[in-house]
């Protein structure tokens, strides 16, 4: 394994659009300059609350131009989209499950985090439900029951309750945040400045 | 004079970092198409509380982000910035006086917009005073005490308000603002988007 590449740290949420886009582009990135990512989810809802924020689509004048520039970024890059019919979702059950793998297997954890992304965000397929959320893990291998009981585990719950409070004390408040030899950076739209921070060692 | 060209609609606000930045850009992107840009300052106060929404730096979490990005992308883009000490301020009175130096002439209007950003970002000097504006406009050969008539004239005051008001009539809710041909684009990063949008017609 390429455990002592340095890291880029990714914080997602899995209901986030920009976030959505960014998955899809941060490991290449990443591929480029010999470092790996850690795919951190997270969840917006108290990043929300700690920012005294709302969901950009509930915010007037706002949320009708969000919903065009999903749309737009998407094509502008070439990544399949379709704004779901629900949005924004709560994304806790693809959190837990996700930590829930990557205490086992990194690798099939991010793999899930790829397949939550695209149900949701290119077949526009809510992920919410534990059922659904259980069928994405399914087709990875993994025992549905398994994967039912996890999502109502306390202690599986407690680990992703850490993981958002460890990111509320770095400063995350949003998604996609990366955070790249300690500088912060927030949003798809920030990618060509995390390359250009790795190329030059921070400008 | 270019006035059959096509325009770009330019709204921001003399107190915007990013409206700052993309001023720097956005007649350069224009020449390269053959487009013109109507610079249309605008007030974001009356926008923040249509949205409901703060200025950046009033966001917890998100203010100190902010400052950070506003430097980090000036120094991407190799645009000179300093963060002014008064931040944010009431930019009405620049914005009168650029309407009214509009109405006689658009060039030294533009020439006026581009020093009082430059005055605010790049010295990292207060513009919200009178007088301070005054001395703006009298290095481009205005009389002083013209420029603080038209300041406190009400038909200037009701020129700037009219544009406001006609900007959150189009959906105008931030700085910089872009609309062409009808498409419209929020920020300085959306400047790759416009530029693509220009030369396909539209993706």
């Amino acid at each position: 394994m390429s455990s002592n590449k340095p890291v880029i740290d990714f914080y997602f949420d899995f209901s986030s659009p920009y976030g959505y886009l960014a998955s899809t582009r941060i490991d290449a990135l990443a591929a480029r300059h010999n470092r790996r990512v850690t795919w951190r989810p997270i969840l917006l809802g108290p990043m929300f609350k700690a920012a005294g924020t709302a969901p950009l689509t509930n915010v007037p004048l706002k949320g009708p131009y969000s919903v065009r520039d999903f749309l737009r970024t998407s094509r502008f890059l070439k990544i399949p989209y379709t704004q779901p019919a629900a949005f924004p979702i709560g994304t806790q059950n693809a959190a837990r499950v996700f930590y829930w793998l990557s205490d086992r297997d990194e690798t099939k954890a991010r793999q899930f985090a790829r397949a939550c992304y695209h149900t949701y965000f290119a077949e526009g397929v809510d992920i919410s439900p534990a059922e659904k959320v259980a069928d994405i893990a399914a087709r990875l291998g993994e025992e549905r029951s398994a994967v039912l009981a996890a999502i109502a585990d306390p202690l599986v719950k407690e680990r992703l309750k850490n993981e958002v409070d460890a990111a509320l004390a770095r400063g995350v408040f949003g998604s996609p945040y990366l955070i790249v030899d300690g500088e912060p950076f927030w949003g798809n739209d920030r990618l060509d400045q995390v390359e250009a921070w790795i190329e030059t060692g921070g400008f």
